[in-house]
């Protein structure tokens, strides 16, 4: 049975001259996708009339569903609603209900309307209005040459809340959908081409859609079911593929790592620190991204010269000298330092050569130490990193936690 | 003078279910903006060959100029030389001396070449291949209905280098660019709105072109200049818009302020060193982001608990009992003692409460103060953030890097 086609459609100047990244197009897509239908296109235009009229028809006439974002706003070049109108062959007119909500909005927040905002109102008479429970700007919805069209504002905050409250439930009752259960693997210290391989058997599946999405350095693998498989058997699959993946797992439909480390250190009542070197904080820094960490973080250490790794985590000025900083026996000596200062029930401790420069024959740019001190003593992994100094970083924070979290699962040999 | 358009192609099922967001488009929009074209359209297609076919037809009759990203690989969903010859109306044609740049390629690597990469070499007939020296996929440039198309992989180190070597040399040639000269204001602690309004004068000038470009908290403006317009009158005018906006500017073509701050202190000898609260390790690992920061930067804490706070910078528990962790005294304590545990020249300290929990009616969430302990004495802002979590941090992270880069180049009044 074949997916109804949706068509995305990003409006404004500054997404064509490169001035923002579109993210809208990528959020929507993905949960278009995920409740059914088959994204066929994305278009971004820019401010000029012409081209607006000739790519929201152009929208129309593809797909069954087109959500267009951006252009609502109050300002002379916001010409979304005059491009729908033309294409629908109406006239724009004042929505008085809408109005009154803008100036409504206005005098809760004790702000001055400006005369501009009233632009906002004016909309398509054939169109019908969608409210705005989160900002100025009303969206509107429009049928045309059988496909239903969604305007709304381009801010991501707005553009998400009409996404979840408006379009959704809106489509879901349209299209008779029913939306497919969707469970998500999150993986870590698993490539995506492997991921790739290990699943493949799982393509074939009766009532099974597989599909992937990785954001370095996490990959996530995704399981949509057709609603006439039973739960039982729904899990039966989500089972299987735990098992093919196996210790890269985890989380099934959890939060990020920082979240899933952040509740089982929290239900133990354990706590963590970090002395950082390569990483400069960012461990730190993703530790303490999600809300309530300060119940299990206690403490993390940025020590970037040797005599902040000795004076901080007590590491041997001889060592150094002898080995270098970047080596496994420092990495050890600055989790066990960290630890023996804070406390902590883990300390995790990391140095290496993140690049450009500082790299050697014997350690090349990218040679990385991780060590995790904890209960059952120092785990030690030695990574050998490619590419740029942002990456190196990004890699060895993401091999640092998935450490941790392995060694909270239950999932690490002893040391 | 009407500017020639340029229209962008994005090709592949991962940008268009959302897998991956798109950042070549912006990439591309931004640099052909700058040399002198008028993007106006970008596209999304997935990898389905009609699809394809259309697309590619349609960006070659809207724009002068077309760039197509990606469907370049080995794979049988990688079709866009397939698209580009249906287009053409030529056959795919073996090309042989890209087919042994790529066995080269893999003999240098001392890789094993699998069969499928030989569908690389086939290329449209009508077609001129670009050789791709950064990797394994050869590019290739065609021309149709008075148009030039680029067509290079979606790789983006690929694809920049593409653009770089290939594109942009082809450009300027073809196109008699003369490009325009570039220069960007760098800003921190300004609002985009307000630097829209003092800059308003600067839009009618003859011979400029006036541009923005927020990655938060950061506000760059483009200045770019006919080139007729002599270098003198050129220098007038970054002059008049350097002061009129004043202290906000942190850089004229510079890199980011990491780098400034780096440069700064490193040609003074001077050093830094952080103690951070809410922003969680962010500063340090913003400072230690860019390369040779291990000359300045010393050491940072991350003490997020209050017995850090007093292990590591001696803050006094009666002054965390008394007026809590969140407050300006505590933020003056943790630079002065991270100040004199280290040694540095400067020492930044941040508490604050990032939310989206432990607000109060007295301290809400986004209530942050920040400290500079330097040479001068100790400079102190407080800060009302408004925004989620991550919002909050960045703000914070961006103040502190402000108000430090503005210390050293003297833009601060005595503490």
């Amino acid at each position: 049975m074949s997916r109804p086609a949706a068509v995305l459609l990003s409006q404004g100047d500054e997404v064509l001259t490169g001035q923002t990244v579109d993210t809208n197009a990528a959020w929507l897509a993905e949960r278009l996708t995920d409740i059914g239908f088959d994204v066929v296109r994305h278009f971004s235009v820019g401010d000029r009339l012409d081209d607006l009229v000739a790519v929201t028809r152009e929208s129309l006439s593809l797909g069954d569903v087109v959500i267009c974002t951006g252009g609502l706003g109050p300002t002379q070049d916001d010409l979304t609603s005059e491009a729908a109108a033309a294409v629908l062959g109406c006239e724009l007119a004042l929505d008085e209900a809408e109005l009154a909500h803008i100036h409504g909005l206005h005098r809760a927040f004790k702000m001055k309307m400006a005369p501009s905002n009233e632009k906002q109102a004016w909309l398509p008479s054939a169109a019908t209005p969608m409210r705005n429970d989160w900002g100025t700007a009303p969206g509107f919805r429009l049928e045309h040459t059988d496909a239903v069209g969604y305007f709304v504002p381009g801010v991501p905050r707005e553009m998400r809340s009409f996404w979840e409250h408006r379009i959704r439930p809106d489509l879901i009752e349209r299209f008779h959908l029913h939306p497919e259960r969707l469970t998500v693997l999150r993986c870590l210290g698993i490539h995506e081409s492997r991921l790739a391989t290990i699943l493949a058997p799982f393509e074939a599946l009766e009532g099974v859609t597989l599909g992937f999405r990785t954001k370095l350095p996490e990959n996530q693998v995704k399981l949509r079911f057709h609603p006439d498989m039973s739960l039982e058997d729904q899990q039966a699959v989500v089972d299987r593929a735990h098992a093919a993946i196996g210790k890269s797992v985890f989380g099934i439909d959890t939060g990020p790592v920082e979240a899933v480390i952040r509740d089982l250190l929290d239900e133990r009542g354990q706590t963590v620190s970090t002395a950082e070197s390569c990483t400069g904080g960012g461990i730190a820094a993703a530790l303490t991204s999600v809300p309530g960490s300060s119940r299990v973080f206690v403490e993390g250490a940025c020590v970037y010269a040797n005599e902040a790794k000795t004076r901080t985590c007590q590491v041997d000025p001889e060592l150094l000298e002898e080995v270098g900083a970047v080596s496994e026996s420092v990495a050890r000596q600055l989790a066990l330092g960290m630890q023996a200062r804070t406390g902590t029930t883990y300390a995790i401790g990391t140095t290496g050569i993140a690049g450009p420069g500082g790299g050697s024959l014997e350690k090349p740019v990218g040679t990385v130490h991780v060590a995790l001190a904890g209960p059952r003593g120092v785990h030690h992994r030695k990574l050998s990193l490619r590419g740029d100094r942002e990456r190196i970083i990004r890699l060895t924070i993401g091999s640092a936690l998935d450490t941790l979290r392995r060694e909270l699962q239950g999932l690490l040999p002893p040391p």
